[in-house]
């Protein structure tokens, strides 16, 4: 019973933030690949079998760690967002954000858009729909109407583009995150209409 | 002897082509995972001990399947540029070109610009310069000086993105990848003075 006397137990309703808290503790430190079910019970210190009522694959653990990204993606472009002077700016502003957003936690952006990204879990597919609703909306609000699909797509493609790089480490340049992406990020509103 | 006695063998310069291309074939079924020395030697029909005086190590191997990938990406934007009519059809032609390479390859596409890829290689740095040229090269003819730079990481980044998109099954579109990346080409260009 060794194992049961050390676990943490936990009120139902705080296992699952704990057991996503802990997976993204291990994403970070050693990608998907670092990640089971097993070690994150040890990390969360809870039992081996603790997880499977929430999480019965693991899956549907990194489906949930992945819908958690997009929710905090989603906040750091509202609040970027309307913090925001006017329409362009907002969309400026939300470009830079989204850029730093995958900086700042590389293994989370990379589980969040890889090819290794779980499918078929409807948690995750619409905290992603709700991520990009924040630009759809931003985009809709000052743009006409014939073009917001390409300028939507256009915004979001350029501000992915430039995060993949330099998560993926393809640029050597010697200006932060931050600054690239507020340059690329003007230079793409000048052709917003 | 019976390795020996049924493998192939090749002329010195021969060897080479063949295990990368052998590589390729691996990496497009299962991914960097499914790729090692010995799985390569086996798909291209030599010893297990043939492929050392070239790659002495999987990096290395996969160093050179990248750099092969750069060549090729190179040269599939140098005849989509110099089909084109004028400059500015020229850089359009260049994204569309980008999207439709990663599309149709996606495993070396991956490999090339994903974090897996082979650090300190000269030959595979100096084939990605080759590449990143040929854009470089078609903004400077006709954008200005002080605007090149920001310029060219504008237009990488968006087809970029939407390749990475593309590949990674993140859009839901009806178009095809060539339409999008014609459409998201045009915007961007408006931004291009």
């Amino acid at each position: 019973m060794y194992t049961m006397s050390t676990s943490k137990s936990y009120h139902h309703g705080d296992l699952r933030p704990a057991l996503i808290q802990a997976a993204l503790e291990l994403l970070r430190e050693g990608g998907t690949e670092a990640l089971s079910l097993r070690a994150v019970t040890r990390r969360a210190g809870v039992s081996a079998m603790a997880p499977y009522r929430h999480f019965p694959e693991k899956e549907a653990l990194l489906a949930s760690v992945a819908a958690h990204g997009f929710n905090r993606l989603r906040a750091t472009l509202s609040t970027a967002d309307s913090n925001a002077a006017d329409a362009r700016e907002a969309l400026a502003a939300q470009g830079v954000a989204y850029v730093r957003f995958a900086c700042e936690d590389p293994a989370l952006f990379r589980l969040m858009f890889g090819a290794a990204q779980p499918r078929n879990y409807p948690e995750l597919g619409a905290a992603g729909d709700a991520a990009y609703g924040v630009l759809a909306g931003r985009v809709a609000s000052f743009c006409r109407e014939a073009e917001r699909a390409d300028v939507a797509l256009t915004c979001w493609s350029v501000v992915h583009g430039l995060a993949s790089l330099l998560v993926d480490g393809q640029l050597r340049q010697d200006a932060s995150p931050v600054m690239l992406a507020e340059r690329v990020t003007r230079l793409v509103l000048r052709s917003v209409r």
